[in-house]
Formats: structure tokens, sequence, C-alpha cells
């Protein structure tokens, strides 16, 4: 078990040691850290050994040129100039927010960029100003359309944080497809097959292996199957491609350069980096917040209390199990696999920096 | 089979009868019949008999006052005055279109409406305008949230219209939930059993009867379990609810009115009516128009050119199938059930009006 505060200023150090100003470490560290908390492990510091080999390769640049290239009363086009995710999406954010203040709803396409951790944390900057916060971003090319036996699409997540009143806020962060990547990842550590309907092999076929991926195989988009509506999530990971992409002038679709170490960039890019979208929305440019945030509250009041399904204690609210976990890890600590460690020992070195310390 | 032209013909004469205008019986007449041509036959002429169904219970009014009741430069809230939802959605959808103009984006989100037919019809409205088109209603309460046993949710769709060069629009439109409940009504007719993922018995249990619905059971939502990602469907349609109801004033969750005949309205509403919510998007509010048109047709193409899996002709781009059903339709005619030709007969009779003629 790791301290959550020894896990940050040790990532604040590797970002430092990168070339990141201070600020930018500690924003990035944050994010990734938040992630651990919220029981997200996959998105948290397990990726910066991802992040420092993208830094390596000069895909990533820890002093980027981020500007505004484009923009109306609502919107705005920001091109993050190779820097992190983790810095590039909250500053366009910022924009979507101050936006949002002036227009009602503000909107931020972002190309030229890169991993952005969790599409929650960005969306739930919003909340403390009274607005809904939205955020989305393409990523690595791992999913296949329905009928397709190629990888076009990456997990594009989507994140909706709504404030409500006495309620903590309703935060719904998720993948696009029916699994992240990251639980095949757990199943084959545990080398236990797959339920069918989260991959499929390389000739298209329903696939239980939870190696599928590496062996040419594909995610599946939420639904699964046709029979369960995985045009649905098709769709879905389409729209964020878009907006993330298409929008912004970054890379769409099979193009978006990947973050997973087993894929190269495709050597004819269509756009720059990988492409995020973020909004924010006013409450208040719709109804008086106060009454708005509680009618949120009867909202959540009513879903909590339902009747459950027998042998499930409560229906959960979305951000509910992320709460859950952080309360618990704040105290507690983060627990991280060996390998996770190792790798962060490795870096340690690289960098010449003191070894991570356990809680005793 | 009868030509899209007689049914629509008399969909305008029944919703004259019902005291509609000429110009709004005409609109609410081409949106249902658009749904006939492309095939989606759940939200097409069918549903006439509901709409008549809820005018006779005062609960559609046909000259309704439609107004405005609080706007921004990209937002505003419609209240429909009780109207028909397929006049009232277009009527928000043109504020949308007018805001984003000159803010980039417009956002309506509407209440005290009613049924608005198919998403897609309200969102394909900007593509002419080289705009976004986004559209999303809440809807009769049929679906239970993750663990929940209760029906808390509508199959609340989203539609999303996005214009290309040559290239045909994208044209997303799904209901938030594995099926719509005219699927189960299909199956019900056939007597055959539904695959497990759609539906749930009255106590939460998985259920293959295609009449789960009518004896308490709940429509899933997208995902169908909880191993397959149903709490990301119940996410998308809880997004929808509050979009549609809690942002505009209108009801939300269990409380929405139901449109279906076998639910009552419950008597203690939280808002009025049911809720919509529209927006526009220019595309030039991020990118040159043309720009992005050929990238769109890039991505189509791109898409559309994937490698199959053995057995499927064609990786389809969202709205081929509604494009190639309309093709057919539009040249061989409207296929209606027996059931569905004694309904429009039924009503035809009650509003003294000539039958419908087939085509020979």
């Amino acid at each position: 078990m790791f301290h959550h505060q020894v896990l940050r200023e040790f990532t604040v150090k590797v970002f430092v040691a990168m070339g990141c100003s201070t600020a930018d470490a500690e924003l990035a560290a944050t994010i990734l850290i938040d992630a651990d908390l919220k029981g997200i492990d996959s998105h948290g510091i397990a990726r910066l050994k991802g992040y420092v080999r993208l830094w390596e390769q000069d895909r990533i640049l820890t002093k980027p040129e981020i500007t505004v290239v484009h923009e109306t009363p609502s919107t705005a086009v920001l091109d993050g100039g190779s820097g992190l995710g983790l810095v590039v999406a909250p500053k366009a954010m910022e924009i979507a927010i101050e936006k949002a203040r002036n227009a009602g709803t503000g909107w931020v396409s972002v190309r030229n960029s890169n991993h952005y951790g969790i599409a929650g944390y960005h969306a739930m900057m919003a909340l403390e100003h009274d607005m809904i916060g939205i955020s989305m971003t393409n990523a690595s090319p791992l999913v296949a359309p329905t009928f397709s036996a190629e990888r076009l699409l990456g997990t594009n997540p989507i994140a909706v944080a709504i404030p409500a009143l006495e309620q903590p806020p309703f935060v719904a962060d998720f993948a696009t497809t029916t699994v992240a990547n990251g639980k095949l990842e757990v199943m084959k550590r545990r080398a236990a097959p797959i339920p069918e309907g989260w991959a499929q092999d390389q000739n298209g076929q329903p696939s239980t292996k939870a190696t599928s991926i590496e062996e040419g195989g594909a995610l599946l988009p939420l639904g699964g199957s046709r029979t369960l509506g995985s045009h649905k999530g098709y769709c879905l990971g389409s729209i964020v491609d878009i907006f993330s992409g298409v929008f912004s002038g970054a890379n769409y679709g099979p193009w978006v350069p990947p973050f997973v170490s087993f894929l190269e960039p495709p050597s004819d890019p269509v756009g720059k980096g990988i492409g995020h979208f973020l909004g924010a929305i006013r409450v208040d440019a719709f109804r008086p917040a106060q009454e708005f945030k509680s009618h949120m509250d009867q909202w959540i009041n009513r879903f909590r209390g339902s009747k459950t399904i027998e042998g499930e204690s409560e229906v959960l609210i979305p951000g509910d199990p992320e709460r859950a976990s952080k309360a618990i890890r704040e105290q507690e600590g983060i627990p991280l696999l060996k390998a996770v460690v190792e790798d962060l020992t490795s870096i340690a070195q690289k960098f010449k920096l003191d070894p991570l310390t356990t809680i005793k």
C-alpha cells in the first residue's frame, strides 16, 4: 500500500525531471493519482511509464505551445502543441467554462494532444461553477465497428458531471466499449477467460481469450453483439471520435497515434496528435441553479431509493463507486501491482529519484 | 402495401380533424411517414392511434401556445404548451439553429411536450445549414437501471446527424436500451422468445418472454447486464433524462407521463409534460465547413471500406439502413401490419374520412 501523497510527490518529480513546469507537473500528477484514488487503476500511476516512453520518443513535449486557433462566442479549437493531455485538457476546460459564463455554454475541441487521463476529472472541473461538465477523447484504435474485422476506433470515453444540491454530483465516466482494455489485462494476469461480448479475434469471431487484442483481435463496442446493440456502441464511439478528431484537426479513427506500446503510430497522419472535446453548460442558462440542483437531489434520491433486485444492496448513482473507493484509499492507501512498482522503481532510477516508500 | 403519399395525406387529414393548423398537420404527418419510409415502423403511422388517444384525454392540445421561457446567447427553454411533440420539437430545433448561427452552437431544452416521433428527424434539420444536429427525449418509464427492479427511465433515444461532402450524412439514431420496445412487440406477434439481455421480469431476473414488460418487467439499458456494461446504458439514459427533463422543468424518470396505453400518468408530477433536448453546432464554429466535410468523407470511406467479418457484406455507416429502406419504400410502398390497418380504419370512421387505398 502506498500513501496517495507519496505517489503524487513522486509523480510530480518525474514530470519535473521530464521538463514540465512545477505547475504543469502538479496538475498532471493530481489527475493521475485521482484515478488511483477513485479505483480506476488502469488510468493512474500505472500509466506513468507510458508517458515517459512517449516523451522519450519526442511524441510528448513538456514545454508545449498551447494556442487557440479558432473561436466563436461558444466554441474554440485548441492546439495542444504535442503537450501532455493531462495539462492540455484542463486548459481547454477552463476555456469552455469561460465561454459558458458569457454564452451559456462553451465547447472546445482539441488537436495535437496526448492521453488525458480519466475523462471524469476534466468534466468535474465545471461543478464548482454550477456548470455541467462534458469530456470525451479519442484513443488508440483497438475497437472494431459492428461487422468489421479491423480495429478502427478507440475505447473513446464520455464523461458527464452534473451538480446536485445536498447530494453528491452525478458523475458518469465510461468507455464506449463493453469494457476498457484494462479489464482484459486483469483477466490475463489471472489466466482467466473473458466473458463473450468483450472481444473478438483477428477474424472478427467472438473470443474469450484475454490475449485477444495483442493477437490482432479487437475490443467490442458497448452492446457487444449486433443482437444486443453493438451498433449503438459503434455510433457512440464514432461520435466521440468525430467531435474530438474531425472538429479539431486531430487524427481520427485508425489514424489516432496509439498510447499502447505494442502499436506504432500510422505513417500517413490525417491530422495532428489525438483529439479531445470538452464542454461546459451553465445550469442557469436553462433554469435557476438552486431549482435545478434541488430537482437533481430529487432525481438522485428517487433512483437511489428504488427497489433493488434481490441480492443487490442499492441502486447506484453514477459517481458512487469512485467516491466510495476514494474515501477508503485516502485513509488506507493505494495498492499497486508488483509490475507497476517495478516500473516505478525503474523510472526512479532513470531520473535518479528516491524509491517509493510504502505505508508501514 | 400503401403509397407513402396516401398515408401522409390521410395523416394530415386526421391531425386537421383533431384541430391542428394545416401547417402543423403537414409537419407532423411528414415526420410520422418519414419513420415508415425509413423502416422505423414502431414510430410511424402505427403511432397515430396513440396521438388520437392522448388528444381525446386532453393530454395533447392541437392549438398549443409555444413560448420561450428563458434564454442566453446559446441556450433556450421552450414550453411546448402540451402540443404535439411532432410540432414542438422542430420549433425548438429552429431556435437551436438560429442560436448556432450567432453563437456557434445552440441548445434548447423543452418542457410540456409530448412524443416527438423519431429523434433523427429533428437532428437532420441541422444538416442543410452545415450544422451538426443533436436530438434526445425522455419517454415512458419502461427501463430499469442496473440493480433495480423498478422501471425508472424511458428508452431515451439519442440522435446525432453530421454532414459530409460527397458522402451521405452520418446519422446515428438509437434508443439507449439494448432494444426499443417495438422489437419485443414483433417477437410477441411471432410468439417467439426474446434473447437474454433485452428484458427482465418483475423481480429483476433475466427474462426471455416477449410479454415481460406488460407483466411488470422492464427493458434493459444498453449493455444488457452488468458484465457487459449495462451501467453505461443506464448512465446514457439518465443523461438524456436530465438534459430533457431537469434542464427544462419537464417531468423526469418515473414521473414522465407515459405514451403507452397500459400505463397511467403519475398523480404527483414533478414538472410539465415530457422533455426534449435539441442542439445545433455550426461546423465552421470549429473548422472551415468544406475542410470538415471532406474529412468526414475520408472517415466514412475508411470505415465503409474496412475488412468485414466473414459473411457480412459491408461495414455500415450510421444512417445507411434507413437510407436503404427509404429508397425501396418510396418506390414499392409501405407495408402495414393488419392490426395497424384496423386501427387506421377505425380512426377514419371516427373522423368520417375516406378509408385508405392500397397500392394495386
